[in-house]
Parts: C-alpha cells; structure tokens; sequence
C-alpha cells in the first residue's frame, strides 16, 4: 500500500529516467557549440537536434525558437524586450509576469489588468474592451493555463482577437506543456516553456518568438542563439528538454486521460468520503490540477499531509508559498479570505497511481476530521 | 600513443565523473526548494549545502552569494543592475562586459575602456589616473585573468586602488577559477564564476556581490535567491557547480603545478621542434593558456590541426569564433593584424597529458611545415 504521494507536480516534477538518459551523451565531451572544431561541432549538432525536436512538436521553425534557463527568464526577456508601451495582463498569472509587468509599470509602461470571472476565467467582455482601448505599442500577456486552478484560456478566440488587432500576443505556457497539447495557434505571437514542469531538467526553459515578435535580448555577449541569448549554450539541459517535451507529446492523449481520470477521482472519492470541499475555478480545466477549498484551515491541511502522511500538495504555486500574503489568483476570482485560507492546490502527472489517490484522499479525510474536532 | 588532444579548456571543459556523480541525488526526487513540503525541504537542503560549499571557498558569507544559469547572466545582472553612471573597463574584457557596457553606453553611460600594454597587461597608469577622474558612481569591470592570453590582472593592486576611492569593482574570474586560487581581495565587491569551465556543468553560474554593492535584479519573478535572482532554481547545476569547484580546490596547487609544467612542456617542445613561434602575453601568464602566433596562417593550421589530428584548439574566445573579425584582445594589444591572423589559443586542464602535449606539438611542427610548403 502506498504510504506517500507527491500531488504537486505543478510546483516541479521529477526527471524522467529518458531525460536523465538522454543527457549521458554529453558525460565525456567537452560541448561548446561555438567552437570550431569536432567537439564543437559535436556540441552544436546535438543542440540543432534538440531545437529541431522542439520545433517539430510546436510546428514552429527552428530558427524561432530560443533556449534559456527557465521561464523566468523567458519572460523576462520577451516582457521587458518587447518595450510595449502598454501590457494587458491579469492579476493571476504567474510571479514573473506580474512582478515583471508591475516593474515596467512603475517605470511608465501602461499596465492594463483585466478581471477574472469567479469561474477563474478570464472575462473577455473586459479583454476586449481593454484590447479595443489599448495604445497601438500594446503587449498582451497570459497564462494558456492557470497554474493554480488549472483554468484554461479560450486561447483560439483570444488570440484571433490580438491578430485581428494586430497586437502581439505573448503566452505562457508552462501549465500546459506535458498535460494538453502545444499548439502555436494563429495570433500567437511567442510562447515560453519551462523543463522541470514536464519531467525535464531545471535550469532549462525554451521560447518561441514570431519574428515579428519585437524584443531586444535581455542577456549580451556572445553571438549564441543567433544573437537572442548569450551565454554559452547548455547543450545538456537542451537536450534534455526536448526529450522531456518529446516524451511528455508521444503519449499525450495516453497521459491526459490518465491524469484526468486521477484528478476525477480524486474529487470523486473526496466526496464519497465525506469531506466537504468547492473546486476553486468552475470554468473548463486543465487535466490535472484540482484547486480546492476545504472546511479547515489550507495550511494546517498542508503541513499534516505533509509530516504525518507524506502528501505533497501546495498553496498557491511554490514561488510564492513562502509568502504569508494570501494566493492572487484566488483573490482575483473575488473569493472570501476564508476561503481562500482554506485552499490546497493538488496537481497530478503520468507517474501518479490509483493507489495514490487512494491513500491521499483517505489521508485527506482524516486530517480534515482531526483538524475539525481540534478547532483549526 | 595519443591520437587526439583536447587544448581548448578555455572555451569549455568535460564535466568531471564526481560532478556528474553528485548530480545524480535529484534524479529519483521532485526538488523544488520554494516548496514547503518533504521534498521542497530536501531542495533547500541541497542547494544551501552547495551554497555553503561555494561561500566556504570563497570565504565569504553564503547570503551574499547567488546562482545564475552562466557568467553573462551573471554580468549583465550586475553591470546593468548598478545602474552607475560611468563604467572603467578595458576592450580586452570578454564579450558579455564588452557587449553589455557598450550597449549602456549608447543609453548615455559614460564608458571609459583603460588600454593594454602590448605586454597584455592592464595599463595601471592610464588605470589610476581613469579612477582619479571618474564620476561619483563609477563602476569598475575587470577580468581577473585574460581568457584568450592568460595574463593576470594585478588584482591586489586594482582592488586596493578601487577600495581607496570607494568604487565597486567588479571582478570576472572565470577564466581563474580552477586555475589559480580564488580569493576575493578586501576592494573587491563582485566577483563572477562560470561551472562549465572548472569541469562543471553548462547552464549554472554563481556571483558573489556584498552587500553594499548596488544592482537591482535582471530577472523577476519568484522569491528565490534572496529576491536577487526569479526562477525556479536550478537544484542539480548548483550541487553539480559545488562539486566541481571543490574538486577544483581541493586539489589546486597539484593542479596548478600540473597544467604550468605542460604549458611549459608544451612551448619548450614546439621551440626544440624548430616551429617558429611568438608568445603572445608576455607578462605574468595564468598556468594554463599559450596564445601563440606562428607563421603561417591561424585558420589554417587551427583546421588542419583539428582535420587530420583531431587537436582541438582556438581562436580567440568560442563566443567570438564564429566570427571573422580578429581577436579583440590582441588588437588591444597592438598586434599587426598579420600576427593576429596568424595565432591561435591552446588551454589546458588538469585532465591533459605529457602523452597529448608531445602528440600535439609533433602534429603543429608538421602542420606549419606543410601549411608553410604550400603557401600558407
């Protein structure tokens, strides 16, 4: 039987042995894909190998897309590149959109933040308005999936939006990749990755940009990434990536319905077992990710599944859980305090089991029914 | 015998067995350190661990020490975070401070670059006198070592002159570390390190920066690092960069001693090979670099040596190799063009051999003979 389950695979997961595997290649050469020589060459054909996958899965062209360290980084350099004159953005994307976006603004870039709904969807009525209203430098920024509720964006339909309006549309993707499928949808302008999200490695991230797409790069020197990145290449963590990616696309529909039958069950079972709960977010959502309130207090909840279950869940998503400040996106949704207190952040993947679910829910009942009867 | 030898550790080294060893801790777990569970704690644990490791080395506080996928990040964060309104470096600097000042320099910075002897050393002269005149805030950017001719800067001397007029100075020490002990003198407010060139992985660098060195943060987002650098970190680069600058330590002075004697080894045999030959460099050298100008052309002898005698070497820096404009450095150096185009860097490590410095001093006294017999 099981005795642990990690449920918060939206904060990391853990490398698949393929990717670990898929990186040996690079344990007994010297790999620096600017130099001249054969080991340079070596180093810049497994590079041009990975990108190549990426591009193939993305249906991108290669030369468009650029490695990074993460994410973060990503968006950074897309977000502070691009020099919009405005942003649209919402509250509840993630911290290295919003603190970067609330950056630019305090330096005079227009940042327009549009509503929620209490769904957890974005309000399009408010989207387009504010679209229809925007500076003609205008930069738009969302999550294709919210990481804490695991909300989708009605990407087709915002992005014809931004095409019709001609303003470049900036996704982050890193809810999505590994749980729905990738695609580059008309009107999409750029797309940021991050590795550790789907079973790659960290300290690796990747984007799309259009090139349309305006942006000066945010780290100078040398000339790698075709002048877009500096910074010698982590030819190991490329390819890493995209066998991540390139795993995580293969099985995809296989993957997709096993966590969403996980993540089903598990609110299933939650409510056959008595505890009582709301789902945060009633609008559409990903596969995996189940945000949930429940009748005691969040983190009491999460440091018992914790240390006396071995239950790994989150509040909120990890770059801010260290925090005490309640989850933005939550608030952004209009629920109460209370609530929101109340709220744990369950995320699956395609290493999760039956039997986790199982254990975790009974778990989970437990907990809620101690907590209860102590007053939390 | 021989048959290939590796002689550009300057653009990149092989990972070392231990530092692949160490990394392979976060291959059964999901490591997050931002999360407060089990795993997230294990996270922390690794990563402040390594942290400790580095700061011990260093001897420095680990507080004041941040993780960053390479030394261009880690540059263009503490160049364009200091925000000064002049900076003194000189043209021999690698690309990421070269690229980074020259790009501030079009937004208005004040950018004084301090010449070269033809020695490679830094002028102190023209240095002192740049310093007496400089703007209330000054930013100094200096390589402790020249990675292309491995001359050393006078770092007591810069430091102690820099602490004297209370300007930070910040101190690119990659091509140093694992070469030459590192020591942060009293004077010295930053200091930058690069894991993949000390037998670390690529995409993971370190900088330290005391606290009363002024720089905002490049990249936004998360909470990580003190709030000095977003991003999930990177668990595996930051053990992998731990280890091998232990290693590197460890086991320095042998090191040292190993890599001067086939650098010595290494130009005593291509002289008694009859190959004519300049240093270039003639001042106080780093153990591991030969810069040398032949006669015949650098290109050329660089593609036959790596064609028929798999020997791998460079010129220049790998970040500029791709390029066919001369090498910045020597030209600093007041180098004829002839002799730039005719030089080519060899770098060592403490993996190398006599064995490959025999092979490869043969392979270069044939090469020249047949390149010179054609017209090279």
């Amino acid at each position: 039987m099981n005795r642990s389950a990690y449920l918060d695979n939206n904060a990391t997961t853990v490398v698949a042995p393929e990717v670990w595997e898929a990186m040996q290649v690079c344990k007994e050469i010297p790999l620096n894909p600017s130099s001249i020589h054969r080991y340079g060459q070596k180093a810049r054909a497994l590079l041009e190998k990975a990108r190549a996958c990426v591009a193939e899965i993305l249906e991108v062209l290669p030369q468009d897309l650029v490695f990074t360290s993460s994410a973060t980084e990503s968006i950074n350099t897309l977000i502070k590149g691009a020099c919009a004159s405005e942003i649209i953005t919402t509250k509840a994307e993630h911290s290295c959109i919003h603190e970067t976006t609330l950056a630019l603004a305090k330096q005079g870039t227009k940042l327009t933040h549009t509503p929620l709904l209490s769904s957890g969807a974005l309000c399009l009525a408010s989207f387009e308005k504010a679209l229809e209203k925007a500076e003609k430098s205008v930069l738009i920024v969302l999550g294709s999936v919210n990481a804490e509720t695991g909300v989708l964006l009605p990407i087709e339909k915002v992005a014809r939006l931004c095409k019709e309006r001609g303003a470049p549309l900036l996704i982050d993707a890193v809810a999505q990749a590994g749980r729905k499928q990738l695609i580059v949808h008309p009107g999409v302008s750029a797309l940021c990755l991050s590795g550790h999200k789907f079973h790659g490695p960290k300290g690796v991230g990747c984007f799309y940009a259009h090139p349309s797409f305006p942006y000066s790069p945010l780290l100078l020197g040398g000339q790698q990434e075709g002048r877009k990145r500096a910074g010698t290449e982590n030819v190991e963590g490329a390819l890493g990536f995209a066998t991540a990616l390139s795993l995580a696309t293969r099985f995809l529909l296989e993957n997709e319905t096993k966590m969403r039958s996980l993540r089903d069950s598990f609110e299933k079972s939650l409510a056959a077992c008595g505890v009582p709960f709301y789902i945060n977010g009633s609008a559409p959502r990903i596969c995996n990710v189940s945000n949930l309130a429940f009748s005691v207090d969040g983190e009491a909840l999460l440091i018992s599944l914790d240390a006396e279950y071995k239950i790994a869940a989150s509040r909120g998503s990890a770059c801010g859980s260290g925090s005490i400040t309640p989850s933005r996106v939550l608030q952004e949704m209009g629920l109460s305090r209370e609530r929101i207190s109340s709220s744990i952040r369950f995320s699956f993947s395609r290493y999760n089991t039956l039997q986790e679910v199982d254990y975790a829910t009974k778990c989970i009942a437990k907990a809620c029914k101690r907590l209860k009867d102590v007053g939390f």
